[in-house]
């Protein structure tokens, strides 16, 4: 059996080796800092008696999981905490593919990595739906694709890494299709707090036995390493998914657990607010550069990436690694995202320095 | 698909919900705490930029792994920090399945229940060597046991729940049995710390592509919550290893893992002495009690636990919620661990209440 390891461990080690002075535009770590209650929480654990460091319920800290259950006025039961949403997806994932007849995974191209890597490592089959243009996924498409093969259908909204942000008839559309065909959505909305049109839709608003919502804290407050994600699960999924998270990795880090609850509790909407117009401005000066060279580019709608294709510099791993040695930007190279995009860059948006990197751009793509 | 629930969560549930005072003795949580060295290291990272709040690397942060490669005197590349034993024994039983054509695990009866509950989620079947009367594991009835068919032989050394420690001919022989038929031994030490004969053998002892040492630092620095383990892989798994790790968890929790380098580093002996110490004492003060009841009962060559038998109270679930009501002592029934010892409770020994937990287990039996 072979899998995806993803590309970016590559690329992030070969900037990091670069002689110049590199903007790193590669992978999706928040350059913000977590909200002040985050650092509070960790403190605050680190003089907790020692049964404080001891095992957490497997399903999550209790006052955690019921914070996102108020949240997402869901049953208390329904939310399992996980090492991010990376694990929340994988359970996601298996325990789909163990209660379906089916062994296909349909994916959009372009696709986030790990979703395709994942699905070969469960022993499935992925199928691969083009998005369009503008990095919509289109539900007729998906329609068409899907067949009574059809274990799981895997959506990123806001997209990683197209930017788009998938609306109520989409996201009702998808979730009718795996009905139809005796299959489950799992919806990874780990950027649900960088929707910046307002039509973002959570998959968790249709109500079905047949969706999974996956999400973290790892882009809203800024901690990536914290690990902490979670998944709302469908009534028939619950007991499954919790026994293999038992099995898996018995139960998620605590101090990190800790920490999150606190800073839900204690940070306020204009921490949120301030990212999602740090995010808007970074947006708007890169396509501005963008615009000015000529480049092709999807502006998104929601997220921290943008996609851009410059004639004559297709987003090869060979081009990326001369973008960082020449321009001195990294980004990451299209062809890891799958075919629909292999000769596009994704630029992540989350460093200071997105003017340097565009004037960078500007020059190298111009000069 | 049926997995087994591991039945500590029930019972502890069940203890907690007691209306009388109870003695917890069911989960192996260390009540001793860590070293102030963990919880500096935890305050210490709250403070950090925001780039210390991003993904460490999958394999775990850098210095972490390197100071357990040097105390374990493998190559750093040999090393995986994981969510946990827990993880790392669901890698290693993952991968070893995957790269050996059988699909048998051999496991000794006694058993950990997660072990058997693993099996069955990977799809393999678990087949039960009964250990001897003092907890050990005979060589020859693992061979015996062992045929093409075999994939993994699991062992854990000190062991839970029996308290026996493996000696270096157990573990040469079971390394042998391995190779002789194209199998992995998963050596899960997490108990290594606790060894009271001087006679325990890690399996990293013996050169070998057929074993995977598994270890955490949940026991020997009390922090179960924390969920830092570690695999020490043989060349031929890394890889597997590695990408399974990423596509299942992405990355540990760096908080968690900042804290036990921190610990590692400043920490002396005397912790880990004064420990041991403070079980030696327990262990004679709870087999005085079984002896003066009549008990029979394994004493711990290593670990936290001892199994005991009381004439005419088989060590079911009912019993041993009978023991929590009527006695106020919480223990694990026997039938959790498998066959052999079905008969037996297992009691925990990581609470400053041992000797109320004897005095009060005396009056009931007696009484």
């Amino acid at each position: 059996m072979e899998y995806d390891r993803p590309l970016f461990y590559h690329v992030m080690e070969y900037a990091a080796a670069a002689e110049r002075d590199t903007v790193d535009m590669v992978s999706g770590n928040p350059d913000w800092g977590p909200p002040d209650a985050l650092r509070e929480g960790l403190i605050e654990y680190a003089s907790g008696d020692p049964s404080q460091f001891q095992y957490p319920p497997s399903a999550g800290l209790s006052q955690l999981r019921q914070e996102i259950a108020d949240r997402r006025a869901v049953e208390t039961e329904r939310v399992i905490v996980t090492n991010g949403a990376g694990e929340a997806n994988h359970l996601s994932m298996a325990s789909g593919l163990e209660h379906h007849s089916g062994d296909e995974v349909l994916l959009a191209d372009p696709v986030y990595p790990y979703y395709a890597g994942r699905t070969r490592l469960l022993g499935a089959t992925p199928t691969f739906v083009p998005a369009d243009r503008t990095g919509q996924l289109d539900p007729d498409r998906v329609r068409e694709a899907a067949s009574e093969e059809t274990a799981l259908i895997v959506v990123n909204s806001p997209n990683n890494p197209t930017g788009a942000v998938y609306d109520r008839d989409t996201m009702t559309s998808l979730v009718a299709i795996a009905e139809a065909n005796d299959a489950l959505v799992v919806s990874d909305e780990v950027y649900d707090h960088f929707d910046y049109t307002g039509t973002f839709e959570s998959a968790l608003s249709i109500d079905s036995e047949h969706r999974i919502v996956t999400n973290s804290f790892s882009k809203s407050l800024g901690i990536t390493g914290l690990r902490v994600g979670y998944a709302i699960l469908p009534e028939r999924l619950v007991e499954s998914i919790r026994t293999r998270h038992m099995l898996t990795n018995v139960a998620g880090s605590r101090p990190a657990q800790h920490a999150v609850y606190r800073a839900l509790r204690d940070t306020d909407r204009s921490y949120y607010e301030r990212n999602r117009e740090r995010l808007r401005d970074r947006i708007e000066t890169f396509t501005e550069a963008l615009d000015a060279i000529g480049a092709e580019y999807t502006r998104p709608d929601g997220g921290f990436y943008v996609l851009a294709r410059f004639d004559g510099v297709p987003g090869t791993l060979e081009n990326t690694k001369q973008l960082i040695d020449e321009a001195g930007v990294a980004g990451m190279p299209g062809e890891a995202f799958g075919q629909a995009r292999s000769d596009w860059f994704r630029f992540a948006l989350v460093t200071q320095r997105v003017d340097d990197a565009a004037t960078r751009l500007e020059a190298f793509i111009s000069g």
